[in-house]
């Protein structure tokens, strides 16, 4: 009975069901998906198991998953494992890099299903999958937000040469309850929580950076995969929660070289347990000064015309990274390097000529 | 009975009753002021009157207001009132030019109140005065919008240095019911309406444009007043429906120049009565094509470093407009003259060194 009403909600087909992965990072049981299945359920799972490999994570009934832990890491990577973060939800980017599909979704595993404000159940996937497969405007600003949204269109002085957007590579959905705070905001604003639901997605101009959240992420894999790179976190790594962040400044500048589009708003999950802030703090407390010297470098950015592929453009970066981030910290030295080990773990494991595909269908 | 319930939903001290004028440019009588009684009555009205000079505009009883029609503006500006349009709601700017007082508040006599999703009338002005007295955040973008907003917040990699924000120049808001189309758009969707009320008010980012529209409109006139001008339109000229969009590419570009910041979103207005579109793709058609190359000058527009107050901006920015626009249309060298007529016009209206006070609180 509880079968049939979910399967009631469901799209009778599930939109880009053999073409689109979700990719979970974890350490616990996936008690949370009982809750997605409507949703989730046509779709294919990639779990990574954060930690103790030893360790079972239980992942109810019905669905259809991979299950990657650490000797699986170690055993498909080989010497090129130490680019993958451990003891960090970073360690997620090795299922984007195992993933044969198109695109991929990426939550986290205390994310519930949200309710829109007239009280239905929002499929945040479908969401995703909307604002991927329509096209993104990051030349000029429209004041009615998503000009391809039912109910919407281009404003009055909307140039019409830019009416044709270009490819969105990236959707970066929002959360209610809990916010994305750091460590400092949590620990001011403990009782904070999000309840406003803003009923917009847009696309982040051209030259803009944002702060990327992993929590509910949906991207092309083929046209930006290989820039979704989570860093070195966690586990000797001299910062954490930087993981998110760091990708989306890297994919931003790369998408802005590239002509393809970003967009944030819908969907909203619903973000069930804050962290714990003074942990929080001691991960994030290097980043918040760095954060001060990363945000012009990436501002300033600059990335050279030879650049046609998201390979190319990143190991331009990771170049860019090692000489100008570098004297910072010694970090970002070891952080330059497992960028260029990443890129050549995606090829390794990827090596059908993808980044080609990508590179056809960007827009100059 | 009526007044007193109107009285009730009045704030008991109205936000800045003595530092704000609403300019409502018109050709008829402004009966629409009655449903606006309620958060209008306690400020001063500045009443542009276009068209036939011996035309009576009728004003609701107990508003506080003074009107120009052209012939007020021929006497008060002499030979320089060519600078303003005739036969053209851009001659509301010269109710810009007139006005005493720090802010200003625009807004079309098809305008009426909109309701928020509770039912509840909505007080544009007062959301414009948030918006406005609120720093603005152009350098990054925040994913929860407004950051200033109760319960919102800046997010997680969000720099700290950029918290504080810049002050806020100008405030855009929205419109329900018929939106803000162009006349092809009108032509094509001829039944769309806006019925989607997205709860947010968000900067927009320095270096990218967007189309003002200045149906419902807000400024800081001591920071941004001088770059306001509503351009040559309507009687005698080869374009119309620009006049907004003109100014706001001005006042972007000087904005992102001196630091300021420039809000779009909340409050909407209900905008009651579509032109007629065919004679708005008359009077639009030359601007089609001319946006084409407008854009992209704008958007490679450079000030430089001496340009430290509005007026210096804008006399610089009608250099360019004469050297690199001249050559589309002998209108735009025409338009370039207006732009500094302009200038000299607000400098002797306005002779107090008022651009010494815009600029010393303009952050660079």
């Amino acid at each position: 009975m509880a079968a049939k009403e979910a399967a009631a909600s469901v799209p009778s087909t599930p939109l880009l069901k053999d073409e689109l992965d979700i990719v979970i990072p974890t350490i616990r049981n996936l008690d949370f998906l009982e809750m997605w299945r409507p949703f989730f359920q046509p779709y294919h799972l990639i779990i990574v198991q954060d930690g103790d490999p030893s360790k079972t994570i239980k992942v109810p009934e019905g669905f259809d998953y991979e299950l990657y832990n650490r000797n699986d890491i170690n055993r498909i990577l080989g010497p090129k494992a130490n680019c993958i973060s451990f003891k960090d939800s970073a360690c997620r980017c090795f299922g984007y890099m195992v993933s044969k599909k198109k695109y991929i979704y990426t939550i986290d595993d205390d994310c519930f299903v949200a309710k829109d404000p007239s009280g239905k159940d929002i499929n945040a996937l479908e969401q995703h999958i909307k604002n991927i497969l329509s096209p993104s405007t990051p030349f000029f600003f429209n004041t009615l937000y998503d000009p391809y949204r039912e109910g919407a269109d281009f404003v009055r002085g909307y140039p019409f040469s830019l009416r044709e957007g270009v490819p969105t590579a990236v959707s970066h959905g929002l959360w209610l309850n809990i916010p994305d705070y750091d460590a400092p905001t949590q620990l001011v604003k403990p009782r904070e929580r999000n309840s406003r639901y803003v009923d917009a997605v847009l696309t982040i101009p051209k030259g803009t950076l944002f702060p990327m959240c992993g929590m509910n992420l949906a991207f092309d894999r083929q046209l930006i995969g290989p820039a979704m790179y989570f860093g070195l976190m966690g586990d000797g790594q001299p910062i954490g929660r930087y993981d998110d962040m760091w990708a989306g400044w890297c994919i931003k500048v790369i998408c802005d070289h590239l002509g393809l589009g970003v967009k944030t708003g819908l969907p909203y999950i619903w973000h069930s347990k804050a962290s714990n802030p003074f942990v929080n703090l001691k991960k994030e407390y290097k980043g918040i000064f760095w954060q001060e010297e990363l945000i012009p470098f990436f501002q300033s950015a600059v990335l050279s015309k030879d650049c046609t592929t998201v390979q190319k453009c990143y190991i331009e970066l990771s170049k860019q990274v090692k000489e100008k981030l570098g004297k910072i910290d010694p970090y970002f030295t070891k952080l330059a390097d497992a960028m260029v080990t990443w890129i050549e773990a995606w090829d390794e494991l990827n090596p059908a000529g993808e980044a080609a595909v990508a590179n056809s269908t960007a827009k100059k």
